[in-house]
């Protein structure tokens, strides 16, 4: 159920797509104010209360006693204390025991969230924009919530298959002779892998639509080649034109008049990359059409995803922001500086990345109107993957495409996958890569996951390792690094055989784990749940952070400390722990409800699973389109005939459904055996490590 | 056991007490090498081996996998790639199963070690002075091992009885009237309180040796009506003096010539807080003799007790690198900035503090030659340690007086504690802090603790509390908070009654933590240690860094996580779970060896005590001065009598023996009888919640 009140003068996001009559006030449990400009909504918290959703944020699934912010924000280090990171999801959930009830902002502008950080019995959410469109959903159960959630704002995207496979990236691969070493060392040792994705260093000079042509004299070729051995390229794209009479796409791009404004009516330029940028004004559908169409050269290459990037959009300073900073120098200059002045000094500079002041400076053409940039910030970044989703969708209307962008906002969900962003090689960004995975998933975001490594900073072969077992369950499994820090692809470290087992057990599960996406996206459901969705009636389910329930019928447990051999696993109900090494190496124990301390080696990850759920592995494959999807070996915990739903479709066609897809695994204790079930046929599978109860 | 061997030119620090005869060569285990100014040592690490020690320093207390750097650093940001922060504590302790083998480095210069980061099987160890002393330890246990450490760099310091009061500090109390406002806000809630620490706004425009006498007009009449109500100040001092000849300390010194030169021979000099300043050699004796008077017009207005800081020394900018940095500004100007030169020009200016060029730019006289800086920089905090504990030893020879530190060395912990430096309001620091009690305990620092609540970044009430639970453990107990963050008093959060509980219970504790911390300081031993320190054999223990045993008999286990209501907790042997609500509100469990989760509300915290040890419990008190040492309430869980080693004295006298202060409890379960034994006399104690089996 759907209650939609609009407070003050709104300014929709577009991502509402069902139209929902307003009534005058919000339901019992929220107060709102509007005083000038300001829309404050507040909520009394029950004791037990907790609050999620909030999409891409540190800290807790449970966000209550945070603060945050809605402020897509390009910040590299993802520490406790950062109220926003580069997306905005204005989607939070209440839940307080039996009663469910999520709060919908569609609001392009800054949102401040007190969720108990001020006082711990109050939530104060307060809007900047002069009003909002406020939905608030009901629908008894915390997933049910985010389903209505997902009817309100549309279906989430879905990728191709391959984009599900290994992914290999790096802040430093320049080359055709980068990349193929990339693919030969991991061939050579049987690393899976699906991609390689290509970071700003295969641009000519950081310019959009170009490529460096002495690094790569013939894209094209080398793509066809690369993709006749199972890999495809996937370059970055990032929001800025560079002002260059020389840049094909800066030129057209001033003919058609799309680039945002200043007030006086000239092209706002701020630098990024290249150096002094214009910023194309995605609001305008006529300049999504035209930046779509720059696509061109790159698509005809034979490229077939794309990542987007620096689309919050990122600033590195304006012709003004500098100017006031060398001000600021000049008058300082020659003189000593005790501590204010000095933090003057450096502060002049340190400020100039993405200030406020620089969003200030332009407008876009948005409903109709002039807008300043500030009033619709959030918007930006989704406007950027709407407009490569329209390329990739007018390039091959019929297929899906792998898209994944840095900069969201509800309503990007339709369009797009994300990472996670610029994380860092800390250990406590694989948790917060656990944790951040079903708050995206509740704001609609399936097709998502971090640099697994860590972005910034030098990672250590432990922290790799475990990384990628957690990787291996996440729909976009990339590895990712910085320039200027450690090597980060597999095989460049001792323990390379552990990590390389956590990316064939992925390849094993893949076409499990992408019917677990599949019907995750197709009955706007969640892939990864907290437990206490699934167990509201437990209260040790109610703490466990460190665990998500995945899909339908099984949970995940990451290693994500240094040196643990071991950890320890809350299971809501009887579960089968299966034990992974590699694709062909895993041990499986069933375990009772309860808490278990679980010994985890340096080369074990876990998979736990629901009585009666059988888990299809496939053999053993090296590129996604090489796995068998017919002959499984299933495992399982049973004590009578099984039937686990499945899903198979030919991993590529545009607009899969349900019915289309349905698929069955049976496994039956009595003759022992067991089938796939398709609409395309039977097929018997492996059962011999069922387990009959 | 020690084996010295000096490789190459060695420039030991002076933390050695004992002559040891050099030997030629290491021992088994490991091998060294001289390349250069280079010296590398190696060892191979057995599978299971673990690494501990090391001191300051984020990550585990098992370092195996971490890359670190012995660099006195400031660096306020504490995240986990930090190779270096505040003190170089150069004692490394390697655990294979039952042999534990140390490794101390005599050295003041910078030193890389690579624990397992770059190859898993081999700690790389890479000192770049030249030479240096290797002191390799063996006694057995890891204890023992430490205990070797201690003999041979000294005793550590030990603070009055007074020091364990809670200490309430900010980056903002100006004026006696902050400090009133303060005092009065605790003492009207009955929160216990013993000290107000003075961060730089009581100075005179930061000026060390100075106040600001519109806002202090009579420091001393203040500090005497302060310390008749319990209440002792405790103020900041810095390690520059600044370049101003107004300033009676700057003159001072350059009349006595006691400033760090450059090579031209003209006094160096960079910015801090009250912009150019001079940094006196504190590792000349006489240069330390000098600042020690300095202190005097502080002493007289009745002060007892000093915090050092901005001793790594840090650096805001020089005069050559600021000038550097406008040259690069100058160069850029007016250009268009694409990444490379845009970094450049920001990096020009965020590169100026604590630069490595500023500390090549000084010498020192040391050991009676001139020494370049950088080949003694993780000294120079010691010396500054040394000069106030000298002051305050010459002030009051028979008395024990308040001092930490900031940045620190292996030889410091003989004349003062330190605190953590400037954490955040993070909930992973408070982990950090719970993990470096051990670590900086091993390397002969035991009076230590945290800022509470965090120094940076805004605190939430949950944290605050959460981070006291931990602090009421910790030899210093100080909530400390930055300038521009949420005020972080206990008074001003909604639950401020359960933050009052944790600091009453430290107050009811603080004979028994006393107690603990004399023991450990004249026994040589640890106040907390890692589980596997005390249970070798139990490979459960090795895992568990999230509790530390404290003292004889007692083992914290905080809780560190958000909204958590519960945690695990491991016993490695059967333990009384004291679960602590306020000083006269607790609830007692026998426990069975094993893993418990144990439910902990947000206002209960937990001590676990062995079966058969006696906790004494004092009365209620809101100043140390009034906490009654010879009542207390006894608990415990004991199937036989019971005797306790125990430690009184008066809190104060200079040189304590263990001899003086031996104490004992006792209970009786055959008369339900407790006693304190003391060489003064026998009190009864009551034991009416001792369990008996």
């Amino acid at each position: 159920m759907i209650h939609h009140c609009t407070i003050g003068q709104a300014l929709p996001t577009g991502a509402v797509i069902r139209e929902i009559a307003a009534e005058k006030d919000l339901p019992a449990g929220f107060d709102a104010e509007l005083a000038g400009k300001t829309v404050t909504i507040r909520r009394k918290l029950a004791p037990e209360e907790m609050i999620m959703g909030l999409g891409q944020a540190v800290g807790g699934v449970n966000r209550r006693g945070q603060r945050l912010r809605a402020w897509n924000s390009d910040d590299f280090s993802h520490t406790e204390n950062k109220e926003c990171l580069y997306g905005s999801h204005n989607f939070v959930l209440f839940i307080n025991g039996a009663e469910s009830v999520g709060l919908f902002l569609d609001d392009p502008g800054e949102i401040f969230y007190d969720l108990g950080f001020t006082h711990p019995d109050e939530a104060v959410i307060t809007a900047c924009n002069g009003g909002l469109d406020v939905y608030v959903l009901r629908g008894g159960t915390p997933a049910e919530v985010c389903r209505e959630l997902r009817r309100l704002t549309g279906a989430s995207y879905l990728p191709p298959f391959w984009g599900l496979g290994y992914i290999q990236s790096r802040w430093g691969y320049a080359s055709e002779r980068d990349v193929t070493e990339i693919v030969e060392n991991h061939r050579s040792r049987g690393i899976p892998i699906d991609c390689v994705s290509l970071d700003i260093d295969y641009m000519d000079h950081y310019r959009d639509f170009t490529w460096d042509r002495r690094h790569f004299p013939d894209l094209k070729g080398f793509a066809a080649a690369q993709k006749a051995d199972g890999i495809r390229l996937v370059p970055i794209i990032d929001a800025g034109i560079p002002v260059d009479e020389n840049d094909t796409a800066y030129v057209s791009g001033r003919e058609q008049d799309v680039y945002c404004k200043k007030a006086d009516g000239s092209d706002f330029t701020a630098a990024v990359w290249p150096g002094r940028c214009v910023f194309p004004d995605f609001l305008r559908p006529e300049t999504r059409s035209w930046f779509a169409s720059q696509y061109r050269t790159l698509l005809d290459a034979g490229i077939e995803g794309f990542w987007n990037d620096m689309n919050e959009p990122a600033f590195f300073y304006s012709d003004e922001g500098i100017a006031a900073a060398y001000a600021v120098a000049d008058e300082l200059r020659g003189q000593n500086l005790p501590l204010e002045a000095h933090d003057r000094l450096k502060g002049a500079f340190t400020s100039l990345n993405n200030s406020r002041e620089d969003y200030r400076r332009f407008c876009h053409t948005y409903r109709g109107g002039k807008v300043n940039h500030e009033r619709v910030h959030n918007l930006y970044g989704w406007g950027l993957t709407a407009a490569t989703a329209q390329a990739l969708r007018e390039d091959a209307p019929g297929e899906r495409r792998l898209l994944f962008s840095r900069s969201t906002i509800i309503g990007a969900h339709r369009d797009g996958g994300m990472w996670m962003g610029d994380n860092s090689s800390w250990w406590s960004h694989v948790l917060l890569n656990l944790k951040m995975l079903p708050s995206l998933n509740m704001c609609g975001f399936l097709f998502c996951g971090a640099d697994l490594g860590g972005f910034s900073c030098d990672t250590s072969p432990e922290l790799l390792l475990r990384w990628l077992q957690l990787g291996a369950f996440t729909p976009l499994m990339r590895n990712h690094s910085a320039h200027h820090t450690r090597l980060q692809e597999i095989w460049r470290f001792d323990n390379w055989e552990a990590m390389r087992g956590a990316v064939r057990v992925r390849y094993a599960l893949m076409p499990w784990l992408y019917a677990q996406l599949m019907r995750a996206g197709l009955t706007d459901s969640l892939l990864f749940r907290p437990l206490c969705f699934d167990y509201p009636e437990d209260g040790e389910a109610r703490q466990v952070e460190d665990q998500m329930l995945l899909g339908e019928g099984a949970m995940i447990a990451p290693v994500y400390e240094a040196n643990a051999r071991a950890r320890h696993i809350y299971l809501p109900e009887d579960m089968l722990l299966i034990r992974f090494r590699d694709a062909d190496d895993l041990d499986t124990l069933p375990l009772k409800k309860g808490w278990h301390r679980v010994r985890l080696e340096a080369n074990e990850f876990p998979l736990l699973l629901r009585k009666n759920t059988l888990l299809p592995l496939a053999g053993p494959a090296e590129r996604s389109r090489d796995i068998d999807q017919r002959h499984f070996r299933v495992l399982g915990w049973c004590d009578r005939a099984v039937e686990t739903p499945f899903y198979q479709d030919d991993g590529l066609t545009a607009a899969p459904t349900l019915a289309e897809g349905n698929a069955l695994l049976t496994a039956d204790p009595a003759e022992r055996t067991g089938r796939l079930v398709t609409r395309e046929g039977e097929w018997a599978t492996d059962v011999s490590r069922v387990i009959w109860e």
